[in-house]
């Protein structure tokens, strides 16, 4: 079977999800008018929010006997366990704990999803398979991704 | 000119316009495990938020002289003057004023945008133009739409 | 609380979900070249297949103590249970028992839905809430609209 | 065969398609500072252009020997010939014969494009079919739909 | 002409089909209940379906006479003749040759289409032009990519 | 504050505009057939258009005080000043003095818009960061990047 994956094959398989959440550019170490100047609306008082849309990307070989990079049902769990339990309808300033110390921006989100992602799947990996890429779409117009550089 | 208007025509005209906000569904005179029985996740104490994307449609006769049904530039002044103002980058529960007394659900938030706008149009309206119907995208997959019944 | 729902409000809530089903247009009353003729690649033997994209629609007044129409959690329930279950992964053809007297185009499907959902939303429905539409978009560029006439 | 259709049932389908096209936004009868103040740069002097998506809606009741509405390849064929041949890759105020005294707003090409399709479907029409509505995207945030009202 | 291009530049360019086909993920050489404990639903027993979105993107110099890396209606026709004639409205497993011997996932499908695409460009191609990536969506959530590793 | 980011790390960050232009591909070194055998209806006379969708993106180590690559309000006022200003609502052939002695294919457009970002960038940069991609989409179905290769 899979006369085609003979040769090794190297592909990049992508899943998106999303999340709902509220956060705030603030800074709290500066003053509130030093966040403003920076942030702009972004810093207002209670925050506001986003649907995130996340891309996740692992890049390897394919599995000759499943005709699979990596089993995406199993993606699906690692994604429900790690992301959405810790981002979704969650108000990312107070909730995640990860996050306290930073300003939630889709840079700093998208650097703490390659961090979270890649030790977990670096744990079950026992090919030679590989987080490629988080990317992070802030809104339909904005997007920030993270290879691991 | 703009013969094929000879005899009237009545259209809908749809604008669509997005916001970011946060929210929290939470009634403060219901208990913490009554509103999370009723709104579950949305009613996470910090709130999340959304890209809401709102959709403003008129309808009326076409104006001959000039071919519109209404003049988007001027539309775009009201929905910035109206919605983006009053919602963007904000969190619906705390610096909304209309919606103090209310639980920010979409189809509230649908309501409050009708009667803002509905008000707003009236006032200015000199042609038999009116406004048709207000939709909400909370996120891709969920929508409400009102038409003032 | 929910004063704007003070005077009754009447909404239109709308949910999409997909599923991915095989199919066949084929009517075994008929020929082959019958069928070509009617359905042309659409009869191919072996089927072919869609993403799905369903999106059901309810109509009623808005409850002013939740401000909700309708608890999209219990309506999402009731998508998996009716929709999901019977048609997702499956040949319409040759899985779904209430078609196999139909040959399964857009509109077909589309009615089916309906009676599904009307039936199963009549028995729950203590309020003045509705089905109001059955919307079908077999590819981007094509979709049926069903409203029960 | 096809039972669910024993009882008549009334469907509405949409079909999408494209055309890219200029268009100027002036009224040779008025000076260019009056069509400026009017139209503002969309009656910059060259023209700009868009991707017209356009999406043709019939209503009627679903044929039980075909379960079609009507037949996509038909209104394939007739879109072809009727929208692609007049509006695709042309300037609409030079090259579209039935514009020649409009200013092609979104609004006239929605009126006009009603006119062409209700005449061409009506000629073929033989059973209880009509053209229910005729919706021109601008943009992704500008839409006109014409009824024939 | 083309004062922009004296200077060489390297360009991808990307074009986007749709083809709609049936599969089933099972591999003839296990069990049934093998099959199912891999690949779940997707090894119901009469197939299902999904509208895959190809997406071929090519990379090469801008030829400095026409301004095109390559002419678009050429490749529209090479796709028409070797993908949409391959694979729209087909059921992978029974239709495709070159699948018979295949679990049709979407990375052997990538790969496939790769190779078919490769050798017909490489045969035409008389510029520094070259297949740089095929991608294929199965759903909007879940992508393949194969760039001939 | 951004301990995730005492590590550096390099991301891309994307922002997209849309811009609405006429064009005509004609190459007045040579005849009308000799244009229409090489760009076919893209040669009409009187010009066709499209809604450009333009995805910009800036590569480079994210700033530890700021949590941003780049500040996305001063982008927005770069692609206003260079882009926006340059060719929304214009016509590429007679209104974009870099063009002149162009054919604005979208090869082409790509290359310009990123010599222009690239010196504006050149001349603002104090930190690590440059110009990755400029990415175009003439329809939803056909998009050149071009990387500055």
């Amino acid at each position: 079977m899979n006369d085609l994956l003979q040769k090794p094959r190297k592909v990049y398989v992508s899943k998106q999800i999303e999340f709902n959440a509220a956060h705030r550019l603030f800074n709290h170490l500066r003053s509130e008018s030093e966040n403003y100047e920076i942030y702009g609306k972004c810093s207002n008082k209670h925050g506001h929010g986003h649907n995130y849309l996340l891309e996740v990307t692992l890049f390897g070989t394919v599995d000759r006997n499943s005709g699979f990079l990596f089993d995406l049902k199993q993606l699906k769990t690692i994604l429900e366990e790690e992301i959405t339990a810790r981002f979704d309808h969650k108000h990312l300033n107070h909730d995640v704990e990860e996050l306290r110390e930073c300003v939630p921006t889709t840079e700093v989100l998208a650097v703490l999803i390659w961090d979270i992602l890649e030790e977990r799947l670096r744990n079950i990996n026992n090919r030679e398979i590989s987080l490629y890429e988080v990317k992070i779409y802030e809104t339909g117009k904005n997007a920030v991704r993270y290879l691991g550089q």
